[in-house]
């Protein structure tokens, strides 16, 4: 292999890779509003101090606010050699009122605890985003859970039949996943709800400041108490990367179970056209891209987690450039999970459920099994082990007979302990219903989790 | 590469092995307490609704205690053909009360919501150990930062000088990640206390259970409200296997600076003669073992929560066997972590501050540099910038003349404009205290830190 | 939360864990072979430089022959106060033949290079125990392959059904998977077949040692070069038990294959009894659960893997005790892999085909319209995407009439470009050989696959 | 908290969002090249087994390269609704020479197989240009080493000193992890060497193909066997995954030593200006961010490895959706790993080898005594037990002196033992040349570990 010529290239190409590697610039600019507004906050503070006079903080809020604009309208020049978005406003700002005062709002701070803040802004605001989704997400999941009470399907456990469920019993298991998410969520928010700002570099200032009140204006509850922690701390970042990777968890179930039950050989769901893809020659062929995308993106919501938590394993205090790496994993997580959880949403409203499928499905497995016995110990006060075997034994003989055990006309022939009441046992509906232990599949549980759920959102 | 004997050997192997593939009692008779408190439990509301009669109640309860008794002092015997700990335990019973009352105890229960409950109790009970264990290092940490709030030393950033700190403040920053920890447990719990008992296969009973009633007596504050989610749900695993790696993270940062800092270059700390491994030639060297071990125990929570995380992905509803994987990743982290804040808080009470190394490293990097301008800005009225440019050329000075700034007799030969107050500036004390800011390093800041913590620590 | 007295608990407590904590027996002294092997290479080689005698060397390797015979019948006293295996077996050396011989051992190499060394030894057999496993679950592929050549069985892609394949065509892929992780292994022990023994503590001895030599004994092709990577180097573990992940990612979806397949709804396979759990009452459930045991063990071989690069993510040269966490996860996912291997190639051995199943779900979905627009391209000399057109008319007919199009009567019916010859498109076993293309489904192919396979066992 | 408005845009957006979530444009048009090579292949082969004309096959060649030179120089149009880059340039393609020809290059080839060749023509490049890298970085540390045979410095085991070696010595342990990480990318890639095109769907295709004459004006090897297997395999993007997460595993050890050694408190090492960011009032602050930076991007690296791995566990085969997820989770290893390279090597170049501050270091830690203790073993005859305990009691003098044993005047008035002779172990370079072992740090044995990777170099 000769690769002198290749060598000077890269040799050439070392010095633009340099200037360009320390740049944060291309990942950080999308915290241009977050930055804004904590400069706004700190300028405010700064006046209310007296280190900044009321026309300095006007002048100060002008600028800022012009700025914003500028970058939402594109109008905006970003600069490499500004490294960051934080250089690139503060340049902008002394162009637009002078460096005498654009120099000022750099007092008191500086850029560790100002970073630490607008990242802390956007994590924030990703909690809040993500919690309406989710509340979104089981609304859709009521509105289903509503219509099908009676719709019975059979339950699974090791992908084997179990017992007979409502398709509504059974959706909702995904909401009380994602009511927990949104707990979860309430929860790393409190945890983040601490002001870095006013930090400075990690050791505060001699400047006499007021954090609290800059703290208030950013809708902080508190502020963080140590400033060396201050501008170490990422904990709210990786706090979201895993509430994020649960939210994935569940959606993977969620998206992993969509795609069998709309398999030729389930068939118990249909995805609408508008979120499959088909094949021009094969009409009957609906690929559920969506819920494979859904799925696999799991992978990299895990994997942001890992990359964080490495990062951050053994670094010594205070703020190393590392931490530079915590803003992509957390930005390509949040975006990952929004959109998935949108276009989820979207599909599950037009989910088609096929109930007649899921009826045929009962019939396999002998489902209603477990119903028999607890008829026979229930009415019969025949000891469970006992009523088991007894009903093992119809199994059998249905199993000689090559039918379901719901399909038996007569229960006698086979025992005469079994008289004409235990033959509603054979009946779907009745299985659905006989639960009667909270939290069950019955109807009447079913409307109760429903009341839960609707309370739960009603509180958000 | 002959391996026809070889083959043999495995093949013999695979049935033994087979049978010992699916068995998990190597692992789960660890929870054979919280088995026993869910039997009892159980029993207690069978009992209540009238499925069991008091003295059958009364006969059970005193033959899982005897068993308990029996597992505690060693003279339980267990088999592998039993499968798992819940079957161990089941057969024991009947063999000592006999099979009509012994299998009455399972009505209205299954292995799947048995064994969710189990593991619930278990990881309540680690989130209640971890807590006592941070606080106590949290004390720990607190009684080193009531000695050294004027005990200077060097802050870092990127492992460079940046400004002068006092060991408490420094030490403080991370019982403040810590309390943290201590609070994301306390969340976790809270979201755990959803009692599944009673969930049973997947769909809940037929029988008139009261969940509540048993949730009660296990100290659940509340049941899991879908029967389905009930026996499918490990996110109460998940949660506590990453708020161990996020303890990690904090621990591997504080033991990578423990360390650094007792490194002969560093030598600011010296770690206590029991917590590190010596050498038999070379009386100086202390190996920090203990700091290294824990920092690389990092790895293993992390990898576990991984391990799980991976596991959980896209699993169907209900239970399927790949849950069994759940019990040793938490174990294990939850051991690591016991283990090693016991380990650290111990080592942390006898670590022993070498003022004087600290002090000496305060002479290094001009860590006086952002005092002197702030006095510029404060007492000259400079703006900042130019503040900054005149203290540029102080250090530039001292550079030249091969001094620390700290070491300048007198600034005013440098630059008429500082005046004989200005000297102060150049005293480590007094950049320590000039610090006004809520959260800085003076020691008023650095008090009112303790004060928080203690009220916090007082709460819990 | 009053904690005295569990406080005193945990005090008391961590005199004993300390003494534990930096404790490697429990887990190295499965070492204990390597340790010996290398120990008797180590003397060997001291003896052939002349620093030990003929009757020294003598001595020492019959006092750890017996050492070794005294473990494996466990006659040995393990001591928590020797910390590990090397200092356990070393202390039982001076006993039998005293300390004035037995100290000589340990000339010439340190604790860093034998640990190193014995860990290298255990880890190049398990990739030829890998190996081996590997060989044989192709051989139990490739029994099957040959007898099932004409067994048709849609392919599946986003698990909708694609073409008609043959069962052996199927699973031959893993087949070639598996080869690959054979050839992976190889790889991987190749790079690691280097001896670092003699490296000594990081620096290499003043003792004219011969490392080649010792180094031929254990099996080595080459040393390490350099002593201090030869202490600091981890990445032979780290190989292997990525090695062992990607095994995991092989096996994890041929069992999600299996459990898919073993469900009612497609019925394709059976799993042998003896590899399934059944219920009591429910004859026809057998849950696969050995399957899911294997696809849930992926989370703990990932796990590891990213345990161990966590482990050693920016750790200084050379020795550091956070290496001692190495052990545990590659004993883990050894241990995890070979069982696995072993109980899913019993069990693969075993699977029943369920021939009829599979030709039956091949008459859903169309599987044969690209075989009919094939057709028109080669025989009548149409354009491709106009073929198309056409056979999606007829797709779109046998929708209308409610039929899979391999049920259609007569072709030119529908559209008269079709003549006789056309309908042999219809048949399956033509689909599956009318694939000419090398790697196809066709039986001449699959047979090549085979021949492939053989030879690539033979090499073995 | 009110959300109507925002469900509004949420659901306005998910129109708009679902029709981006399927595309994978923005990512996969980075292998336009790969995509147009892999095109003119296949049509060269289709050209070569008579399905195409020799005309057809020059039209398309010559409009594909048209395409390519469109693209490259920024005037191609990218359309979401093209969905990838496949269809982007087919669809140009037809607008070029029409779909009459245009339409013929898919015969006999699928999107399946054709991503997984444009996917694997990337990989191979990349295996490529990261083993030029690593090549060149051994060949910065071969100038290193070359001039710095002689340069002690203090080794270290736990980041305590351990023996006197040299700077060559200690910087060639990472030019052997390197040497490593190139076999590992030259078996991997060796792994790879096996097209997948003409794979089509996952069964083969009916056409008279030569998937050989392809896979050879690819530049592949071979080809692989399967079909199925063709597509579903995703093992080459893994083992590059893991590949470059092992160099960071490297490189962030080297870049951990760099921020160490270039401290204030080790200043070993000085990492030119170019590569540090200052601060603008302490001249002395050079913070070494680049090599924060790589040891920070571990994480990201490990994150891909992980969200790979996650994203492949238990697919079914043949190829579904979620494979899709690979391209980003490689991109971003591959640019992360080429450009960190660079600029460590950029970097290594120019670093300042401090000696007087490494020799001074030496003096600290009694670093000479194991030397003592070999002298009297090797020369006095004295048992290895009993010259460390003289030795033993010389440390202690010296420690009593406070002084460094390779201060120490005369030794025989410590020990008469110690005649004249032994004075010469009392010195650094005696010390460093005293090891005689293969893959010491004595010069000989650099020269020969230079010699060793030098031949490596040349055989690259």
């Amino acid at each position: 292999m000769k690769n002198e010529m290749w060598s000077g290239r890269f040799s050439a190409a070392s010095d633009k890779l340099l200037e360009e590697f320390n740049v944060s610039l291309h990942v950080d600019k999308f915290l241009f509003q977050e930055d804004i507004q904590g400069s706004i906050a700190h300028a405010s503070m700064l006046e209310n101090c007296g280190i900044l006079t009321k026309e300095e903080l006007k002048a100060i809020v002008k600028a800022l606010n012009q700025i914003k604009l500028e970058i939402e309208q594109g109008q905006f020049i970003f600069d490499l050699k500004d490294e960051d978005i934080h250089m690139a406003i503060e340049k902008r700002l002394s162009q637009i009122i002078g460096s005498e005062i654009g120099g000022k709002l750099h007092t008191a701070r500086s850029r560790n605890d100002q970073v630490a803040t607008d990242f802390k802004l956007y994590t924030k605001k990703a909690h809040v985003d993500l919690i309406l989704l989710l509340k979104e997400l089981i609304q859709t999941i009521l509105s289903h859970a509503k219509i099908h009470k009676n719709t019975i399907m059979p339950s699974f456990t090791h992908l084997q039949h179990a017992q007979i469920v409502s398709f509504s019993f059974y959706i909702l298991a995904y909401a009380f996943m994602f009511m927990r998410d949104i707990k979860r969520l309430q929860n790393s928010l409190e945890l983040a709800d601490f002001s870095p700002l006013g930090s400075c570099a990690c050791a505060g200032t001699s400047y006499k400041t007021d954090r609290n009140f800059s703290a208030k204006i950013l809708g902080f509850k508190n502020i963080m108490p140590n400033a060396m922690d201050g501008v170490s701390d990422r904990d709210f970042a990786l706090d979201l990367l895993y509430d994020i990777a649960l939210i994935f968890t569940h959606t993977s179930r969620l998206c992993e179970e969509m795609i069998l039950f709309s398999s030729s050989e389930f068939g118990f769901l249909s995805i609408s056209d508008s979120f499959s893809t088909g094949s021009s020659i094969m009409p009957q062929k609906k690929n559920p891209d969506v819920c494979e995308l859904i799925r696999g993106k799991t992978g990299r919501v895990y994997g942001n987690l890992i990359s964080l938590l490495t990062t951050m394993k053994a670094l010594p205090l205070a703020y190393n450039k590392d931490m530079q790496e915590d803003k992509e994993a957390l930005f390509d997580s949040v975006k990952t999970a929004k959109e998935s959880l949108i276009i989820l949403n979207a599909l599950l409203k037009e989910v088609q459920v096929n109930k007649e499928n899921m009826a045929q499905a009962c019939k396999k497995g002998h489902l209603l099994a477990t119903d028999l016995a607890d008829y026979l110990v229930n009415e019969k006060n025949i000891p469970f082990r006992k009523a088991h075997f007894i009903v093992g034994s119809v199994v059998a003989q249905a199993e000689k007979d090559k039918i379901d055990i719901s399909q038996i006309k007569d229960l006698s022939k086979i025992n005469p302990i079994f008289d004409q009441k235990a033959m509603k046992c054979l009946n779907f509906e009745h299985s659905l219903n006989a639960k009667q232990s909270e939290g069950s599949s019955s109807v009447a549980s079913v409307e109760k989790q429903i009341q839960i759920l609707e309370n739960f959102i009603a509180s958000l």
